[in-house]
């Protein structure tokens, strides 16, 4: 369960970065709080961000389930190419949003795998 | 527990249908990433996704909680009614905010009799 | 544990209290749903429960792994400050954005030590 926490953290890492990286705009394109509309480059980084959070909130829930009832380096393995396709995601989007497909679908995939393998592993312990 | 663990993936489930819905209204009313503003009925979807997002990082914790410290099954079944609540939710804003009410008092009463019970039990458990 | 469950559901209890806020500025500021802008005032409301949001994703995560892999008293006592300053970020907002600063890194530099040290506790484990 070590590699699992690692990799929870370390996707938590990642998103706070995308976070820095959302402040960093504020100053740079001229966005102050509270408004997160107003210039397209800053609306892409607000954006990677937001998205991230959402990936998030399925991410460490079905990580842990999955882990726990199926099996946990293979939860540890699978999440990493989770952030892998976050940080793909994150570079494509910032170049130009029409390229986000790749680096979302790799993380959102990686993201159903723990999803459904948490499902499945639940299903088979109750059945 | 396997009924909590279950109760939480179906509300992940049922969260990821809801960005589904996001992405496939962003196609059908013309708002392209990072945009996501511009098209009242786009926006009913993403506010769906988001108001749930924001529940489930009350929900997820609090169901938890409840069934350490209070009881598994019943956590489990008061689980159902905030993901009822959250259909009922997501059905009634699209056709008209105006009427999401009752969807959402049923899905935030469930989340917090769950955070309540969390509270009680714990503070039982220090006692 | 009981002190970190204890933290954990005051800090989804603050949240809580903050989204209710956003609900109450939506009928003072006449926003209706689905809109999250046009006051400047609601907007604010709602981006100190949005940031608030974006730093739970983390703060929950982190304090567990503190406390199992590091300790968890001091992680209940940390999360305590993140409360403190989520506090203090929420009424310095609403009064003026600009003045966001203190609230927001006495709740940043919380989350970060008990980020990094259950970083530090998970590769300790692991060495």
């Amino acid at each position: 369960m070590y590699y699992v926490a690692l990799v929870v953290v370390l996707a938590i890492m990642q998103f706070l970065f995308f976070a820095a990286m959302v402040g960093k705009a504020r100053g740079i394109y001229s966005i102050s709080a509270p408004a997160t509309t107003g210039n397209e480059m800053f609306e892409r980084f607000y954006r990677v961000q937001q998205n991230t959070l959402e990936q998030l909130i399925i991410f460490i829930p079905s990580i842990y389930l999955f882990a726990l009832y199926i099996h946990a380096a293979a939860a540890a393995g699978i999440g990493m190419f989770f952030i892998l396709g976050r940080a793909v995601y994150y570079k494509s989007y910032i170049n130009d949003p029409g390229t986000r497909g790749p680096g979302m679908i790799l993380g959102f995939v990686a993201c159903l795998v723990l999803m459904l393998g948490a499902l499945i592993g639940i299903i088979t312990k109750l059945a």
